[in-house]
């Protein structure tokens, strides 16, 4: 039994939803949240820059003795997960292998969409992931650039959403996709938006949750459990605090934020 | 009579907005375009390092022997231009003072409202500036994060726009502003929609077009004016090219580009 922390990085505010599934699948486990608000997004930066910016979240996180890392971002998983684990002795994992699980696993026609930002979708990282499963299935990607917006203006559940999602996936529905993955951090808010435009014959694939199954089993298998029946906490640490905070992670994890730090991540 | 070209500079692609004011209101002028495109968006970067950024592009701008420069940047324009005009010669201005003017001359009721990027609105740049020409007018500025990606995925005449549209200005018009400043270089091509959601009660303010007007004053009053009759080329420069170039460029411009050169911007 190891009482450590989980710690869980993103560049922003969207991994929160990663966040709220780790507290839900081990709400034993303590967690430290780490955004790097002051250098988001990461989509337009080089390979070189992300591995910088991974490396100097995860000696933070380090350094709050953490047991474990998950990086809760599409990017740096792409950009810097391998990188990661080469020069790291802890846990840590991405989010885009367990989605690419899931969506290998539930599709029965074996034609997989994927939703994401432009960086994402032009990675080809799920792609990728997917066909090195299962090289039969067909991975089709669309950007939906409007999502996080729309998103970080609380109108998730608003017609304009609605409106949105039906423009960006209807040509995924005439493709014949019967499964989608949700290939961004912010998109599980959208969860019932874009579930009630696709309809109830294609499923959902939330990597979020998909992850939250994984640490779990890694930690299971590295007798890394916290088993303790307390409930576990949770720090938030971000590299710039603006207004925009409380608003975003209000919305993503449902409850208030009362453990808030700066830090001055270029240190590390 | 002076034939060298008119650089116009932005941190990527909304400056074509103010290029095409550039190139109707003095089409015998030559131009040289730099867009910023591996770097976009200078939003979210310090003082010091937009400073950086734009002393760059205008050292890049002055290689190509440019006679006057035009920041068509709104973050440019209020983190970097007083130091810019403070360590070079030649003439250089911003789109923010041009709106402003322009604003304090329409308003009759005194009460103007500005939309922009949230960067735009929270840097108070159009107020300073409009309170500085008269301080009894009332600002009221209102962050529209959702206008530049509905702009970049070409849906800026489509109902989404509207309905996005009514949802960040039916407020403003409820506050009875007479006058509205398009702060940020994206959204004269929503004019129309902006327009349509407002009513013509309200009078649309493009700093493009002022800031156009601008140029062509400074360059009569230090007499630089190209008077051939020749009507002046354009010649396009980015850090980084990628496939969004062309699409949003065309939407822009309403023409092609056909000559497209990269730039290793941090040379300069």
């Amino acid at each position: 039994m190891d009482r450590r922390p989980i710690g869980v990085f993103d560049s922003g505010l969207g991994g929160l939803t990663v966040l709220k599934e780790i507290n839900r699948y081990l709400p034993n486990e303590d967690t430290i949240y780490f955004g790097d608000t002051a250098r988001v997004p990461y989509g337009p930066r080089s390979k070189e820059t992300i591995i910088k910016y991974t490396f100097q979240a995860i000696n933070f996180l380090k350094s709050k003795n953490v047991k474990a890392i998950v990086i809760a971002c599409n990017t740096a998983t792409a950009r810097a997960l391998v990188e990661a684990n080469e020069s790291y002795d802890i846990p840590i994992i991405g989010v885009i292998e367990a989605g690419a699980r899931a969506a290998a696993k539930t599709t029965k026609n074996k034609k997989v969409g994927i939703i994401g930002t432009a960086g994402t979708i032009n990675s080809k990282a799920y792609n990728k992931a997917i066909k090195s499963i299962d090289k039969k299935i067909q991975v089709i990607g669309k950007a939906c650039p409007l999502f996080v917006p729309l998103v970080e203006e609380g109108w998730a559940n608003k017609e304009i959403s609605s409106t949105a999602a039906h423009m960006y996936l209807d040509s995924l529905i005439e493709r014949g996709v019967d499964s989608l993955v949700l290939g961004c951090t912010h998109y599980p808010i959208l969860k019932r938006t874009i579930g009630e435009a696709v309809g109830s014959d294609i499923k959902l694939i939330n990597p979020a949750k998909e992850t939250a199954l994984d640490i779990k089993k890694k930690l299971e298998d590295n007798n890394l459990l916290n088993t303790s029946e307390k409930k576990g906490n949770c720090k938030y640490f971000v590299s710039d605090i603006n207004e925009q905070f409380s608003k975003v992670a209000g919305e993503f994890l449902k409850r208030k934020i009362t453990d808030l730090e700066k830090v001055e991540i270029h240190r590390y």
